[in-house]
């Protein structure tokens, strides 16, 4: 070996072992993982090609069908995430020049807009104040005017809390020849969702909200509308490591070596999974639906406002308007500082107007709320003093 | 609520609690996750803007200088695995018409091209037969000849086992006026390297191999150089979630908002680098050094030959020329079956020809090396029987 430069001790530094806070994570996400998912997070690791991991990988595919109530073949983790699925869909679905309608009414319209823009897309926005969602009507017109190749909605907006009913778009799509692409990072396993059943042609999700299981994999869903597209292509996938022309070939059967996949986030998302086909969906969505009930009783006690009409609130993440005269920065605070619990200010549009406060997966629990609610008196008791 | 669709109880499956079967992973990667590694991993989550996680971030940053020998600012892991953070420094750093100069040597230089392309630069290929390296002759007449805006060059290829030298090479590159980027998925923690010493411009590499941490984070570091190159962009990098003018504001003091960080696979990267410090880069370099060296003199005490000269053998990654007469596939199926070790056989043109057997981190023990000589030579035995 050839003389080797000294070593440079200057970021040879000291650390503690790791100690983390005991949080209680009641923001827009991550959520905590379910204590099953860290256990199965810390098993020794495999091979991405041991057969035991493959058999892993097809019961994964499987779990998901289900939480998603989707047949679709092509239904599979990407290795990033939330937003890495987000941007697989749209790096695989948008070829240059196609037009991709946008209903921009919270901070992840604008990122569609955005990751569509990159991928060559004519993007149209289709816009509503934040916390306010479309019609079919409005949504009719729109199609029949932008001719648009993918329409892409947010199913469960996080910055806002609104909930986009997809009754019916299915329809109008297939009748102008275009995509329904839906982002449901914070409503799969928490929030009722059909993809086959509503005619979504394409999804994509994250691990850290309603499943409770750790950011790191993320799950996209496409149909044979979907995948025709895909496999249409004219030029290659703009993006190597979201290229599913290569990732299904590795989750397929051919279980060609694309990249190392994430085993342990794997192990753990599996486990998440397997609470959700444990619990059931439909219990599952009761259980989201009635511990939100509880928080929007408990805060309107409190004398707060929700900023999303009950009919199209989502259960898993609720925007509360920050009264006159009170500061929300300080509030979260101090729920942090006095009490472990994390809640997060608005976006945009809603930035220092709401505080988003998430019940998501196992944290979706009674007691859970009944904290928050005596811990957010108390810093409002607090902080107007 | 609307009227809801009934649900599909077809993939309503019925799965096991996880129980991996205990495998010593002596493949290309991923190693072996260390257990103070697991353990990290199995902790409770915090948000990914707790003040105690962006602690956590800084540490992780000069940790991973300390690892790489650089000073570099940026310096950051990325949110997928290893080829995510070789796809993140390709996008940032090319533009449309860059010419870029590939050695390819191996799998790895193979992918370097296709990504490359992806981005619109113009790939010079520098080709040598796989297991073999560039001499500074060579790459100073390439780089003469194509005058490209980047040369990339593989420092740890991982499907020969051939050490790249690098000394030298970024004066030739500065005098060009011409970025070096370098990847080192299989060298960092396990082979020595010095990003500030030796000059390189941009580096990428993984977590599951030398630095025994799961795969699904993956660190990069860019110069002043290549940080100079990107924020001269003309254009967005084409690639939303890896965008380092984006990722590095959420890196740098502003942390503002991108994507949710993986947080427990980031927890999980800081106990592995913690323990690259602990143990001092030289300690850690010459361990992997004496256990390679005693792997390839058993190799040769059992008869067996190694595909790359002494010299240029990385002490991570050994490929082993499977003797004539013999089933590669049949050997490797045997260790795993019969004493739960995985190594992995050659890819392209080497693929039927070598096995590859991998020393990384945690795994780099001398009773790895005993273990493996011994079902290594009941393999050869019991298949030639």
């Amino acid at each position: 070996m050839e003389s080797l430069p000294p070593i440079d001790p200057k970021y040879h530094i000291q650390t503690q072992p790791l100690n983390p806070p005991p949080r209680l994570l009641l923001g827009p996400g991550p959520s905590n993982a379910h204590p099953r998912v860290l256990q199965a997070l810390a098993m020794p690791l495999v091979g991405h090609l041991d057969p035991q991991f493959i058999h892993l990988m097809n019961e994964i595919q499987d779990l998901l069908r289900y939480a998603w109530q989707t047949r679709n073949p092509l239904t599979i983790p990407v290795s990033g995430t939330g937003s890495a699925a987000m941007e697989a869909t749209l790096a695989n679905l948008v070829e240059p020049g196609d037009v991709v309608l946008v209903g921009v009414n919270g901070y992840f319209g604008e990122r569609l807009v955005d990751m569509a823009g990159r991928y060559g897309a004519k993007v149209k926005r289709l816009e509503k104040p934040w916390g306010e969602v479309f019609t079919l009507q409005e949504l009719k017109q729109a199609i029949e005017q932008e001719k648009p190749a993918i329409l892409a909605l947010v199913h469960a907006e996080t910055s806002t809390g609104a909930r986009q009913p997809l009754e019916g778009i299915a329809e109008l799509c297939r009748k102008h020849d275009c995509l329904l692409l839906v982002d449901t990072v914070t409503s799969l396993g928490g929030v009722p969702l059909f993809i086959d059943a509503w005619g979504i042609d394409a999804a994509y999700s994250g691990s850290q909200k309603c499943l409770s299981c750790p950011p790191g994999i993320a799950p996209l869903t496409f149909n044979e509308r979907a995948a025709d597209k895909l496999h249409r292509r004219k030029q290659k996938v703009a993006n190597w490591y979201l290229d599913l022309t290569l990732v299904s070939r590795y989750w397929g059967s051919e279980r060609t070596y694309h990249h190392t996949a994430p085993i342990s986030m794997n192990y753990a998302f599996r486990e998440a999974l397997r609470l959700v086909a444990e619990e059931g969906l439909q219990a599952r969505w009761q259980r989201h639906q009635e511990n939100a009930e509880r928080l929007w009783e408990g805060l309107e006690a409190l004398g707060l406002q929700c900023h999303v009409p009950e009919s199209l609130r989502l259960p898993s993440l609720t925007t509360v308007r920050i009264p006159e005269g009170v500061d929300g920065k300080k509030v979260a605070q101090f729920l942090l500082s006095e009490f472990n619990i994390e809640i997060a200010g608005g976006l945009g549009q809603l930035a220092g107007k709401v505080w988003r406060i998430g019940l998501m997966g196992y944290n979706s629990r009674k007691e859970n709320v009944a904290l928050l609610l005596h811990a957010l008196k108390e810093a409002l008791q607090h902080l107007k003093a």
